[in-house]
């Protein structure tokens, strides 16, 4: 498949998902946080389309094309880490897609080197992200990278370790499974809904079904199985005005389930890379 | 300048401005129309990327990357015309910055071709766009290409002969006069405001300056003269609750100032290449 067209398929997954609104407790079109802004959110996503095409062309050394994406979403906007955690999912998914066929994502995550492992590290110094510690392998730690060479630890290494309570190292182990699932979710109610709303479906969807990792990281596991609690009441009655009174609430609180938006992000580049039209 | 730069800065030019809210009459990210949605002016902006890019590069076949533009604008969703005005004031823009100096935009328009214009003439077919015809040369007339032929005219022509009713035709004839204003606006407005709200204040500011092209084309000159004497009110007062109300009353009535939305996309482009940052 076309690079340009997996690029585009990536970049337009990652500004439909951040322009979804009601997104409870995230970033959306009519929301800000302090110092993340909307806006910050769209230059990240036009900003990494080039290194995302690279990427969908080599075929091979992932981690320097996801720290290239960390690189750029940070040269083209102000606010931070944006897409971090996206990243780390649509860089395997495009490279995947470049390899003409979506589903070989799981094989490809398997076949990363030690230096991807360091490239991401190297990644981490570039913007402040909120992230468990592995351990003995600190991201604030610069000798974390001597560490990762001298345990000849491969990215993929680095995710399985990290896999138990970090969402997106847990998709990398499992064949991306949250990020397809979220795609047929999506596909399925696009029949009925608009794509907004299909996009805040899926998002309450696969938060019912798993408490967000980084807000059990900021706020602990009873708080993030509220949450997914209160998402599924959320789909089961499907009431726009009381999804938009949840994500007022979720937002006074700071509470932000940032790593199932990234989820979501994956989820819209394999529906929109399938066809899916607006 | 990097053509890939070029590209994404016309990307999220036109993905800032339909952003953008309130936008009096216009499309932004609270106000859809019936059949063109928000998203589909996102999805049109991420498509058109990579012909942007080859614009950016070739320096030179200006009427077939805008024909290309708007295909790969008109493939990418199924809202119909997005951004066709845009793509006229964006190509020669990017060819322009592809040269090195953007200011060479009136050079470069000034140097198109015959086949520029039929190109042109091709594009039309490939979208309903609305606009006022060109004497003799009407675009639903499939004979009107022969006609450019016999006659000679380049796309300069067609842009100089409309250049008394179209605002995008009197963009090209007077350096891209109005857009190299509004990025003027913009970049000092940024200095005590948001970026949404600067871009509000400069579509507010040339919409204020200069009835709309396409609201006088729909509803006569009287209306268009009287939409811009509120937008003057409105940048005087700068209330934006006010703003909203006029929004509101203008979508009500059908009232979308086109043709200055799509020059503001042009002070965008100019503003983000010089270096403006979010």
């Amino acid at each position: 498949m076309n690079p340009t067209h997996i690029a585009r398929c990536a970049q337009l997954a990652m500004i439909l998902e951040v322009s979804a609104s009601p997104k409870p407790g995230n970033v959306d079109r009519d929301h800000d946080f302090d110092d993340t802004k909307y806006e910050h959110f769209l230059a990240s996503a036009i900003g990494a389309g080039p290194v995302l095409e690279r990427a969908a062309i080599a075929q091979k050394d992932m981690g320097s094309f996801i720290r290239e994406a960390v690189e750029e979403s940070v040269r083209w906007q102000s606010g931070g880490n944006t897409h971090f955690g996206a990243f780390l999912l649509l860089v395997p998914l495009v490279m995947a897609a470049g390899n003409g066929d979506i589903k070989s994502v799981t094989e490809i995550v398997q076949d990363t080197s030690v230096e991807d492992a360091v490239e991401l590290y190297k990644a981490f110094q570039c913007v402040d992200v909120h992230v468990r510690d592995v351990k003995d392998l600190s991201i604030d730690d610069p000798n974390s990278i001597n560490e990762l060479r001298r345990r000849g630890l491969m990215l993929y290494d680095v995710m399985r370790i990290s896999a138990g309570y970090d969402a997106i190292a847990h998709e990398w182990i499992s064949g991306f499974q949250r990020a397809f699932k979220g795609a047929s979710v999506l596909e399925e109610k696009l029949k009925e809904m608009s794509m907004n709303d299909a996009i805040v479906f899926t998002y309450l969807t696969l938060l019912s079904e798993q408490p967000d990792a980084l807000v059990q990281s900021k706020f602990g596991m009873k708080k993030a199985i509220e949450v997914s609690k209160r998402a599924s009441q959320m789909i089961e009655k499907w009431d726009l005005d009381a999804i938009r009174d949840f994500d007022e609430e979720l937002i006074q609180e700071g509470v932000n389930p940032g790593s199932t938006a990234d989820i979501v992000i994956g989820s819209l580049f394999i529906a929109l890379l399938g066809g899916v039209k607006l």
